[in-house]
């Protein structure tokens, strides 16, 4: 796997990509002398996504790429000078010049942690004025990162362990950022691969990927290769014509199977033969251009068997069409009678690869107990995320001048909950999560082993808790603009995320109808609401 | 509005972002010495979106935009060396590296145009090799940009054309660059404007924007403005204390509107101050941080009296929560009996701006007749496209070595139409569509005038249409890599899209149940389809 490397010129997002609010909103602070103040805001959700309990953090690592490189170019001053009013102060644009992110502090829960509603998965703090223009940027990048790693491990959840997923769904996906988001983060979430390339090289994101139907289409069969010649796979003996050798093995392969030997398409054939002198040790056949098993199935097993006369073995088969399931069973008893009937037991486990608009449903008859398929490519499901393509982040002020901050408003759903917080999980003493407790950044932490009363949210009491263990969620990552520590690598957050995943218990991973977990106010946060809600000017 | 001008460098696609199997067959191809062997892709879509019968082009800028940069760096190469086999030929790797689009010719359905399924978005025609390269990032670009204009152009058909419609969705977007897409093409579709700043900088798209809640609960009340004095809007007159004229004014609004004068939140209209400061011309009103009657509505009404006097017409309010009609119609009565009780007429028609996760249902209620909201902030709902997240574009193989190619599979849903085609429209004598033709590109036009004998997909028998106009479709953009004529600038690919939705007839551009479009072939592209899917080798 490559290493992580995106060139920093090319963060993903840039100063501009951000709501002309934020703008106006910058040149009120700076009129009202308040752009330097500090302030905090906080990034997070309001509900789980997909109608689960849980959620996955992501897309810190874009944060970070985007506010070590947050500047403004002299076009963008020069462009906003030209939406905002002619007499603005020029001074104003001066400030927007100089401004970037050495005043910028970020904490955060970890890349692959599980994340829960109202937990702050960043919390942002530094001059109201940039900590402000930070907002959209922030929640695009955090947003649709979370969403897609959630989204994945869910996908991972029904598919078990066992078989091989892989993100295809670049051409599905929103915008090309959105499909480098989507392989990154689908991977994080807990998918075996991708078969976007830019993913691989930028953030090192396992590549996979063979041949398309329009490879096979392109052939006729009347094609003469310029060099048929393939050496044998241990390098020693005489180079072998591929195709001679096909057209022997098809004819044995068609009586095997019952078939006119002119049934299977030549064009396809020729296809195959094609890809093996160029992939030898990585052969896939495509199976359903024309007629899976009067073509694809006897084209492939004269191909795959000419190849392992050579010593090489096909490394799979890919069915794009049709009852997946139904024919990866069939495909398998003729892999295994073939197997037997020629003497070449490698034939038998070949990988069974699927594709073809499979959503969680389809997955999950995929994946059930005796299915012979063995990789399974999914795109738009995974990418676009069509049960709920936004997870709705937001991102408000929580304090100002070291004063607590609060958005009422008639909305209850809508409110907000103030001042700079920390964040605790507690654990059982099997390591399984309880609660997460959120609380003024002055409190001392929970203790382990000591009770703790809390308000979970939403609830009219108290409740006692003691936590066996206790975790605090919130990373210091970047300080006053400096970066604390490095970023994991993208596989150690997919391997948080497993773990994560795996104590959270059954009856909250489940997908549908899972128990909920709960989020609560320490008393002394719980009241800080309570005193903030009373009416009268605070 | 800025010139369209997105520095090249900075094309939203590059070359490796595509699909590793793309890679693994140029090397197939390049193997079996058919790189450079002449082949014809057609970009298309099997169903139109969202239930409806139609959808609208777009993408096209993008993918010009990507064509012309498209070159693989030396660090492309060196990445795809380290995933294809160690022993390919080094040479495959030079003619890689030697790779533009010099060679590649682009037809299109002009940006806005109306498209249907199976009728060609693009034809993209070139040296095999390359062309199959383009396959993914092609289909990125133009899927989604499609389905967000054919989004747009739906949510503008609910809102009638009256209704100031502004995307506002960066934040949910999938993605950056989806972002700046969404903007870009839901603006193309019949919005009117964004809150993307970017997208304005580097698209042209009219931007908009005034404040958020974080700014209203940035201020206590008790913040001392630097400077609070505003000169009057004629430029004549003494600078006057802003804030302490707008104290007065709140007695006189409180007392009009039964209120104690110390009921709205002071921190709020400190925050108004602050805004109409830096924007008197531009004042807006966000009304529902605390209350909306209790102080938002009292706090908005004073600073706007306030500038009033001074010669400033706040521009409007906005609501960002509750029922948005009835909060609009109440609004809307207020502003009446308040500009009737301090003889200010201009206050009775100040816009009322409404957000908060805004569907088409919805807008269907915020747009029906007397209602008083003028501006219609969406997000989600419109980047998003929660209805269907993808359009599911394909980009197929008709032709190479000037050979016609079709993918037969046994899925009927997913057989190809061969050959290198032309595309009509057959017009009536009121210049609404009556079907679109597709036949072979050797073919003589369809004939204004004169009965045309066609096949509509899956009917059994062809019929005989006789058109009053015939529009030709596809059009040259890129020949031989060299840009044909310049795209038209985005306001006017928006116009045409107006124009020809105008045009299509209420009952196929309804939203629900619409009447369906047809699109037939020419008896000779009829026959080739006959003749291809018979048995045998072709």
């Amino acid at each position: 796997m490559a290493a992580e490397q995106d060139p920093e010129e090319r963060a993903a997002a840039r100063p501009l990509l951000t709501d002309l609010y934020q703008v106006t909103m910058a040149l009120g602070y700076w009129r009202a002398g308040r752009a330097r103040d500090p302030a905090e805001f906080e990034l997070f959700f309001r509900h789980c996504p997909f109608g689960g309990a849980f959620a996955l953090a992501a897309g810190l690592r874009d944060c970070v790429r985007f506010l070590r490189t947050f500047r403004l170019r002299d076009a963008d001053v020069q462009f906003l000078a030209s939406v905002l009013p002619p007499d603005t102060d020029p001074a104003f644009f001066e400030h927007l010049r100089a401004l970037d992110c050495s005043g910028v502090t970020v904490r955060a829960l970890p890349e692959g942690s599980l994340a829960f509603p109202g937990v702050p998965l960043l919390q942002v703090s530094g001059p109201l004025l940039v900590v402000q223009l930070l907002e959209t940027p922030l929640l695009c990048l955090v947003g649709y990162a979370s969403l897609i790693s959630t989204n994945a491990a869910r996908l991972r959840l029904i598919a078990g362990p066992e078989k091989r997923l892989l993100e295809m769904g670049l051409r599905r996906a929103q915008g090309p950022d959105g499909g480098l988001t989507a392989s990154t983060y689908s991977y994080l979430g807990g998918f075996d691969g991708s078969s976007n390339v830019l993913a691989g090289q930028l953030r090192g994101v396992p590549v996979a990927g063979t041949l398309a139907h329009s490879f096979v289409t392109a052939f006729s069969g009347t094609e003469v290769p310029p060099d048929p010649m393939l050496a044998p796979a241990a390098g020693q003996g005489p180079r072998v014509d591929l195709a001679a050798c096909v057209e022997v093995w098809l004819e044995r392969v068609c009586a095997y199977m019952g078939l006119g030997v002119q049934e299977p398409h030549p064009g396809e054939r020729a296809a195959f033969v094609a890809y093996a002198l160029a992939f030898p040790r990585a052969f896939q056949g495509l199976l359903d251009t024309y007629s899976v098993r009067r073509s694809g199935l006897p084209n492939f097993l004269a191909v795959a068997l000419a190849l392992g006369e050579l010593g090489y073995h096909a490394v799979g088969v890919r069915l794009d069409s049709g009852d997946l399931l139904q024919q990866a069973q069939e495909i398998r008893g003729l892999f295994r009678t073939t197997a037997a009937q020629f003497q070449v037991p490698w034939l038998e486990s070949i990988p069974i690869a699927v594709s073809n608009n499979i959503d969680e449903g389809e997955l999950a008859r995929l994946a059930q107990k005796g299915s012979e398929v063995n990789v399974i490519g999914i795109g738009t499901s995974v990418v676009t995320c069509p049960g709920q393509p936004s997870l709705g982040c937001v991102y408000k002020l929580v304090s100002v001048g070291g004063q607590p901050r609060m958005k009422l408003t008639e909305d209850p759903e809508k409110q907000t909950l103030p001042g700079s917080k920390a964040a605790f999980r507690l654990l059982g003493s099997d390591g399984s999560p309880l609660l997460d407790v959120l609380q003024l950044a002055e409190e001392p932490p929970p203790q382990a082993g000591q009770d703790l009363k809390v308000w979970p949210r939403g609830a009219q009491e108290p409740c006692i808790v003691r936590p066996a263990h206790v975790q605090s969620l919130l990373r210091l990552w970047v300080q006053q603009g400096q970066l604390c520590e490095p970023l994991p690598p993208l596989a150690e957050s997919r391997a948080l995320a497993q773990l994560s995943l795996s104590q959270l218990g059954p009856t909250r991973r489940r997908l549908e109808q899972p128990e909920l977990y709960q989020v609560a106010l320490s008393e002394k946060l719980q009241a800080l609401v309570e005193r903030l809600k009373a009416p009268g000017p605070q």
